[in-house]
């Protein structure tokens, strides 16, 4: 199944989330099947990430977004996170610190793009910028409102720097969020997870609905393109995610550089040095 | 066995390297034994990790150095690297920029230190500003040989902070060092990784083992031991490094915060959403 093609929100794209389904088991007879395919991905992206590190050019960037419970911290828990995490760093944007708000909106994002053979994985992003707080009016519209175009233009300076930018919406139904919380509820290790504000938040399901849409529509790119992927089986999330990945590293082809060194010469040195033991 | 007790350096030792085993097996019959321990230990330390990170009181900071080919990348890769990336950062100390040089040895390494809830690798470290740096002559004694002391003072305040401080290291034999460098000659995949410098660093095995002996016997302290580890056998390293990471998280006995939501409130929030659907 070509996961890519699928999921991809193209530029041309009028995308409406409630035409998305969001339980699909895509063409898999069992979780078992796909979990096999996900753990195949997995040891493809550690091997780029290997070549990737050693090369030294490019970067990667993943982007996570999604409903509270949709899945995030599993996804870089079981999957993602799996890269070397000399590598790779995961970076979480919550609420901006005094600081943060003092700068624009990109400027805490900015210091946490991957540096050439580095892979970043951000935890919400920028995008917060044009949904939470457009949803909740934390800035005026003629705000918020220029803020695609500027993500755009950000977004295009990376990739012109060799950084290969994903973004993936994990989608779930407000059914099965709810039934996540339920779980929250039944078990005591997650209560620190807790938070009335989760409810808040379903209360204006439409407007984050919204909001959502048009950071797809106005923010997909060439450069940059954000993928919407069924959530509600944890398993088939993992597996879109995972194959999109692998195969856009593959797509880069890291390889390692030409040797920098004389070989002949660290030959030599060997030599002398087993000849003094 | 007791590989805290085995490998700690205590604060009246002195240390002589040339008298710890580099090749020991300890007590285990056969690799298998050992890797079956190991991931025993990782099993643990990733459960008390996520409760350390729920906890969001205490921090944990792991200090490894070594000389080169010892093994460092490789225990972060199988070992400590499986730490969830979301509470856990990796950080390279390398050959130090000109702005972190234009500051005092420990600015660039104090921005790195955990968070509470949060668990840091250094890979190298301070150290190396009385290790390479004295070897090196880089600096003058005069101003090396103070740096003991500020180096315990700062560890000092991070433990009062509530950081667990644990420092490592990979102690390997010159002879097995050779042939670790013959096999990265012999594999191309590891060509980038050739250096003739490392045969200079090898001149100087005596002086790095004196500045290595003095920075064990002037640092460690009970707020933050160092450990000398027997790394000849990868997976003797990767078994006493783990069990002692294990043990220390069991006894920093991080513990799930009480809840800070109404949990009647919260069950209400839920049963209303329910009846909305």
């Amino acid at each position: 199944m070509d996961f890519d093609k699928e999921y991809r929100v193209e530029p041309s794209d009028e995308v409406s989330l409630s035409k998305r389904d969001t339980k699909t088991k895509g063409p898999f007879v069992d979780k078992a099947e796909a979990v096999a395919v996900t753990e195949q991905n997995v040891k493809t992206i550690q091997e780029l990430q290997y070549r990737l590190f050693v090369e030294e050019k490019q970067s990667l960037l993943i982007v996570l977004q999604a409903p509270d419970a949709a899945g995030k911290d599993g996804l870089i828990r079981k999957v993602l996170g799996r890269m070397n995490p000399q590598g790779c760093r995961t970076y979480p944007f919550k609420v901006p610190s005094t600081i943060e708000r003092a700068h624009d909106f990109l400027w805490r994002i900015h210091q946490c793009t991957p540096a050439r053979g580095k892979v970043a994985i951000f935890n919400r992003s920028h995008y917060e910028d044009v949904l939470v707080v457009r949803v909740e009016q934390l800035v005026p519209k003629s705000v918020w409102r220029n803020r695609y175009e500027i993500i755009n233009d950000f977004e295009r300076n990376l990739a012109a720097n060799g950084t290969r930018i994903l973004k993936f919406y994990l989608h779930i139904s407000p059914e099965e969020q709810l039934e996540r919380f339920h779980k929250r509820l039944e078990n005591p290790s997650k209560h620190w997870k807790l938070n009335p504000g989760d409810y808040e938040a379903r209360e204006k399901w439409d407007d984050y609905r919204r909001a959502y849409e048009d950071a797809f529509n106005k923010c997909s790119t060439e450069d940059a393109p954000w993928y919407i992927i069924p959530s509600d089986h944890k398993w088939y999330r993992d597996v879109a995610v995972s194959s999109i990945v692998a195969r856009a590293m593959i797509d880069m082809d890291p390889a390692f550089p030409p040797i920098q060194v004389d070989l002949v010469e660290i030959r030599r040195l060997y030599e002398r040095a087993k000849e003094k033991q």
